[in-house]
């Protein structure tokens, strides 16, 4: 075929008839009954064809590549620029803020930024939407709102968003950090938005004023306000301690850091058990690693650390090293990933069981030293503790969150804010106790209110009809309606016996079976179902859920208010626009090492290889850009020809 | 093309001779000059049938890419183990090393991988040879080596070697640090080596034993012996302080590590720069970088960061930022690039003042405070020394090296090692003072000796065919043969006007002209030579030249140890195996901003995009493995098309 095509017009065409025979031969590929069977010619013919298919092929797949290559090239060379940067109009209100605010700080009421080009100056009369954070929640926002809808602000003291899922693979370098991060200024770029690289530590709602802590080179910290008109908390959350004593000898994982730290942690300890100044004894404890914690991000980093040993480990370190190893997993429930389903729970205890990894189950971590862990177990038979230790280099501690500073400062200036961890924010992911519409909370920093009870008064005014202070079965029809549109997570409660179980509830609180709720029974049987609703779980899932809600919202919002604006009326409020937020549990999955876990409510799955190509896939097709995509299948591929890269940087 | 291929088998015999007419419309592509002028239908039917094999070149293209990522996926699942490691043989003195030397320190006589597989136990009978440094120099030994030729064992406190070259990309993101970095681990691999994660701090030459300074996992310092037959010392030198105070300020750029925390604080610098809090003078200072030094290291890091400033930070960073932008380079001689030729440093210079990339020539840096550098000038008119100040939050010093703790105490620790800044060996590569191919240095660290007077007596003893004490032109001819072989660098001023050259320095120095130089002659015509000779620079290709050499002869003296030993014989020299190390340069090359500069000796080439490319080629061509060639590829085409990363790590 190749043939055909280079030299054509250098032949007659009689010549050219004849080269063209080939592709009839084409005829004797296929196997038709009456043909007759092959001989040795016809044989050579059909090699002969298939070798010229074959070979155009190639050349094909040659020619694109190629073609491929040499776009790139072409699109590179224009990537390239010598251009000047001239005048700049920067307003001098940016350049010397005023200053006002109780504390009497600088408020950057305008930024450098601000005229830079015709979008930011058309930006300047929007109402200003700041987002505190960088994470899931905040990248939901930013991805879901419509440039020209805000003035959008975002503060953070990490200039880029991570893809924490994988954290656990770039701990052992299966895939570089840099593939796990998203600059934060390219994603607000299409919003023509603002990164301020600082610390939220404080709110002053009266004035809407966040007060941002930043870092100026000499280290000195300064402080500034920053004006809002809509405010987006989605800090995330800290590690919770459990009391635990000594977790400062712990790694986390929570940040690219903490994943580069444990890397050259990993990568330490097997460095100085192949040195020959080091003991056996030493050399055991230094290839011990230990986690605690079974949830997702314990197990994976188990499975992370069996398969850099397993895979590499093995291949350029002393054999005896790979046979010292010995990792732990410590969890306080009976079973690891206890949030999954029992059948998954099963699968990788069963597979880190083959594997060596040792499960500590029903166990309680109850102090850390530099160089050992100490747990307790109960005695199954005598109920007596039993005290262990574990010698070891490396712990992860990776068990519960808490709030962090600016939370906290945040929970205390509301009166009615009561939860311990987090922030409580309304079904429409309002801040509980701030002024309606100003302040939101997503993602680890909030929980939704499972309150019913409280909502109580509204309720009843709404669905008592005919206004004899009590609810019929009608009106507790239209309660229940109002109470799921309002509070979705309390559906499943309602809902659960459909009708029947409505009517059911209703005759169970109805204690005076007088047919109908007074204000006592509906309070009791509301604050059992409020009381029966689990808060979210504290997973990048639902964080990213609240943030594209939010923002949708947000966007709806800023569409209507124009219109409402034209015709001289106030915005619109929340309800106005949008229901309550509704989570949608999309299934949890989980790496295991060279097999994976899914749990999509009913339905399980688990398996080997297949199951952990397709937990790639679906990680891969959860990427905030193009590039992290594109980094990330380069990253599995450079794993899989030459290995993990073993150098400690 | 594509329906021919896939329901074939579908069809009658006859309906594929009638599908298969298509590529007989190929007589219409070729246009002969008998041929009609095209009418509307045949060009219909041409377009028609360019069309079909444009969609197969499609249809290939993407076969032949899948074919490439099944064939990936498929290897890629047979890179995933979970065997069991057993029993792992180790023997019991690599457990508890025996103690002993002057210092009563462990000897690692014995590793604990030394009996991993069959080809390490066989290499246990080998010659040790123990290579301290993980360079170019070390790199060059271990590709040229051969298997089985030695019992390998590199020592290094950097488990990985770098492609020094390219820093000062990795220092702006360009490129990414772990792209030029390859595990020493997997470069010893081959030659079944091992590793030893330490730093030399001794030699006990005498016994044969070097002394490693290890690191546990406490931080305690732990050192111990390793024993040596053939010792080759490539550790590299450390920079220079000209004894400059405040150099504490400035950033190095000799590490990964360093381009790590020159990208850290240049994103730094920015993010704080754009802060509504920073002052316009602080701004201005932020945005000023500092580079002292005009060299290749120098010019490339101004250069990248010019590229950084014009290509992402004008599009993500406010444009005020860009435009208080300041680059400086300070040059303590009259030109930047001052090694390479006249035209180069021209081009570079115009390059750079287009760019507004300051330059500062014959100026001395006298002090750098964490927000200034002081410089003075001379007035050129009345010579007054005038000083200086830039304010800045950026200054990479770039000038000189040093002797790192290990070559001075090395070269203290022999009578006749004078050399202030490397170790001085012979033209063989052999540090001179020690035992006679025992010890060799190379790279950075080492310095070949120039002088030739110090062989004079050898020379005449050689040369001195009639015994008169005396030499005659005919004996200086075979003198002058004996110094090119033994000094080849002393080859071109003994060459230079060939053997006309040879007669007139003869004549020249024949002050008594009895048509013979007697000794006092000789020395002072050897002496003269010698002082004109040149050191090599401490440049990457040296030292890659020397390890190629060295890795090459120890091959050779392996090959004939083993036939000398089996006829009882001692082993050879170097002298018999390899003539004296010949540096032949390749040219030297730099990038100064989407351009590139090539010194080829007598040709100079330089220009734009093409010569960047160019630039690119051979740095891609020199990398230690396909792992960092691929990465370095895949580097350059994320910054086309994703723009470099602007996330602070």
């Amino acid at each position: 075929m190749i043939s055909r095509f280079a030299p054509r017009s250098h032949f007659p065409l009689q010549r050219i008839n004849i080269g063209a025979r080939p592709p009839c031969n084409l005829r004797f590929l296929s196997v038709s009954p009456t043909s007759k069977p092959p001989g040795p010619n016809r044989f050579l013919r059909v090699t002969r064809t298939a070798a010229k298919y074959t070979a155009f092929t190639c050349f094909s797949a040659v020619l694109g590549l190629s073609v491929l290559i040499g776009g790139v090239f072409i699109h590179d060379a224009f990537t390239y620029s010598d251009k000047h940067v001239d005048r700049v109009p920067v307003s001098p209100l940016a350049l010397h803020p005023e200053r006002g605010g109780p504390k009497n700080l600088p408020i950057a009421s305008v930024l450098v930024g601000d005229e830079d080009d015709g979008a930011l100056v058309a930006g300047q009369d929007k109402p200003r939407l700041v987002i505190v954070g960088g994470g899931w929640g905040a990248v939901g926002v930013l991805q879901t709102i419509h440039p020209g809808d805000y003035h959008v602000t975002i503060v953070s003291p990490d200039t880029f968003t991570t893809f924490t899922p994988l954290l656990p693979s770039a701990a052992v370098g299966t895939v570089s950090v840099r593939s796990l991060i998203e600059s934060l200024r390219k994603i607000i770029a299409r919003l023509h938005g603002q990164l301020i690289n600082g610390r939220a530590v404080d709110i002053v709602m009266s004035d809407r004023l966040l007060e941002v802590e930043t870092v100026c080179a000499t280290g000195e910290h300064r402080n500034i306000y920053l004006p809002y008109d809509k405010l987006v908390i989605a800090v995330g959350s800290v590690s919770s301690t459990h009391g635990v004593p000594g977790l400062e000898h712990c790694f986390q994982l929570k940040t690219v850091g903490d994943a580069q730290a444990i890397r050259r942690r990993i990568l330490d300890n097997f460095e100085s058990a192949s040195l020959p100044s080091t003991s056996e004894e030493e050399r055991k404890r230094l290839l011990s690693f230990v986690v605690c914690g079974g949830g997702p991000t314990g197990v994976e980093t188990a499975a992370e650390i069996f398969d850099l040993c397993q895979e590499d480990i093995i291949k350029y370190f002393p054999k005896l090293l790979r046979k010292d190893v010995s990792i732990h997993v410590i969890q306080s429930r009976e079973h690891i990933l206890n949030t999954y389903s029992e059948a998954i729970s099963k699968y990788a205890e069963d597979k880190f069981q083959r594997d060596d990894v040792e499960l500590v189950t029903s166990a309680r971590v109850r102090e850390v030293h530099p160089d050992q862990v100490v747990y307790t177990t109960r005695d199954p038979d005598t109920g007596k503790v039993i005290e262990h230790t574990i010698p070891t280099n490396f712990v992860l501690w990776s068990t519960g969150i808490s709030m962090n500073p600016f939370t906290s400062r945040v929970s205390s200036l509301l009166p009615n804010q009561v939860h311990k961890k987090a922030i409580e924010v309304d079904a429409h992911l309002r801040v509980k106790g701030a002024p309606l519409g100003d302040v939101y909370a997503i993602g680890d920093c909030a929980t939704i209110e499972t309150s019913i009870v409280s909502h109580l008064l509204e309720l009843v005014e709404e669905a008592d009809r005919n206004r004899d202070g009590k609810i019929d079965f009608e009106e507790w029809e239209i309660m229940v309606k109002r109470i799921k549109k309002q509070i979705p997570m309390a559906a499943t409660h309602l809902e659960k016996a459909c009708n029947s179980r409505v009517r059911s509830l209703f005759d169970l609180y109805d204690s005076d079976s007088d047919n109908a709720l007074n204000l006592n029974e509906l309070a009791v049987l509301l604050q059992e179902i409020g009381n029966k609703i689990t808060a979210l779980p504290a997973t990048a899932q639902v964080a990213s859920q609240q943030g594209k809600y939010l923002g949708h919202k947000l966007h709806l919002l800023a569409t209507k208010r124009d219109v409402l604006l034209a015709n001289g009326l106030p915005s619109a409020t929340d309800e106005a626009v949008a229901g309550a937020f509704n989570y949608r549990h999309l299934g949890s999955l989980a790496y295991i090492g060279n097999a994976a876990v899914f749990d999509f409510g009913r339905l399980s799955f688990m398996g080997g290889l297949a199951a952990m190509y397709a937990w790639r896939s679906i990680y891969w097709s959860e990427q905030v850009s193009m590039r992290t995509r594109a980094l990330l299948m380069i990253d599995w591929v450079v794993r899989g020809v030459w290995g993990r890269d073993l150098s400690r940087l």
